[in-house]
């Protein structure tokens, strides 16, 4: 398969730049073709805006998304993201690798997000989840932690790590149709030593060899929901995002 | 009360524009002293990264957090980034204003938090959730939708709000130790018309008005956790983002 790896980190000698290394390397080896996006390399610029495009539906104000779906019609995007765009649907596999800061991805990932998945092109009105732009694609997340696994536990002190996800995995990928697959995270490698370190290594190459045969993550098909957006009566909530029960903090 | 704004839209005459410029007036009106960094006007940069520091610890290799300590300790940031921590720790209340993009705030204002919330500035690592630096002061979110109302419902097609939010209410906010309040949410601006949205500045106008009286969210303090940070058998979960049920997507 073919494999886009959106890298984020700004350290390129960092634990996070060996894990990049060894899914370059383990992909490569069991005959996948491997695309790298180094979003520091790059320098990638962050800021939606109008420098996304090289042509204006209006030149005096910004309507993002309406000049959006402008370029994606008239493939007048700026070239910084038409590259980035070809290379996502030229893949079957979108791994974004990060180190999670803020429960996210850091900013610079979050705008290759906001400015490559443009309306008219990963999404649009009519063509989300199961009737998505990208079905067919699959996503995933590997990411590094400064905080060891039991914090992100259901009952840890940062959340039930499937909850922080949520707004990544289902938000950015299931809305546009990918298939979500299980993240990989190397848990706190800071504090784990060199040899725990190589122990994530080790697990990531297990992963990454595995990774044709994984079953993605349930979420709700169009047809679970009614015309309020609501899943209908006789359908469980089956996501982490997802509940009949009583909210905690909004009124 | 002293109230720093953070504001991020490309485009300054968008209803965000309007939202913006209400909080100013029903604030200082109020009485309140206002400033806003407009981060799109100011083009902040997202990147955390070497940019942020002007004396470097280890110039061959970066450690973020290593050199945000430093930087903490011997005030070496770079200007952009000193000028905000100063606006923020001279603020009362932190607002930050934004469209909701991909169940998030904008990666530029993502890049603001990467690279303004450092290690040794606002949280260090005993002083989190109810002991953080940040105590005393508040923070709240403002932002506008894409989607309405009811696609954020508990088993809304999008997710519970509050579970979408978590990232930011607890893995930003209450992890350095702000008190959070209730967001306040511009539901689908675009699809409301003028009066729907001369209601929407109405109703925030009308919160503006009352957020001295406001009670924050509930966050567990430390004492709630054992030594695995997880919450003690005897405490029942009582946020968005924990829980004891079973997972729905994590292994």
């Amino acid at each position: 398969m073919k494999v886009l790896i959106v890298y984020a980190h700004p350290e390129p000698q960092s634990f996070g730049g060996a894990l990049l290394s060894t899914a370059v390397d383990v992909l490569s080896d069991a005959g996948h073709t491997v695309v790298v996006s180094d979003l520091y390399a790059k320098k990638f610029s962050a800021m939606a805006g109008p420098d996304d495009f090289t042509d204006r539906l209006d030149a005096d104000h910004l309507n993002m998304g309406a000049e959006q779906e402008h370029a994606a019609t008239e493939k007048s995007f700026s070239s910084e993201i038409q590259g980035e765009i070809e290379r996502l649907f030229a893949a079957d596999l979108l791994l974004m690798q990060f180190p999670l800061w803020w429960y996210s991805v850091p900013a610079i990932m979050k705008g290759w997000i906001d400015r490559v998945f443009a309306y008219g092109v990963t999404y649009d009105f009519g063509r989300t989840w199961d009737r998505g732009i990208m079905q067919g694609k699959r996503a995933m997340l590997s990411f590094t932690t400064g905080a060891p696994e039991s914090t992100f536990a259901p009952d840890g002190r940062n959340g039930d790590l499937e909850r922080v996800l949520w707004p990544l995995h289902a938000g950015v990928f299931a809305v546009c149709g990918f298939n979500v697959l299980q993240p990989f995270v190397g848990w706190a490698p800071a504090w784990v030593g060199d040899e725990g370190r190589q122990a994530i290594i080790a697990q990531y190459t297990e992963r990454l060899r595995t990774l044709e045969s994984d079953a993605p993550l349930f979420f709700h098909p169009h047809a679970d929901y009614d015309e309020q957006s609501r899943l209908r009566p006789e359908t469980e909530p089956g996501t982490p995002g997802q509940h009949r029960g009583t909210r905690r903090h909004l009124r």
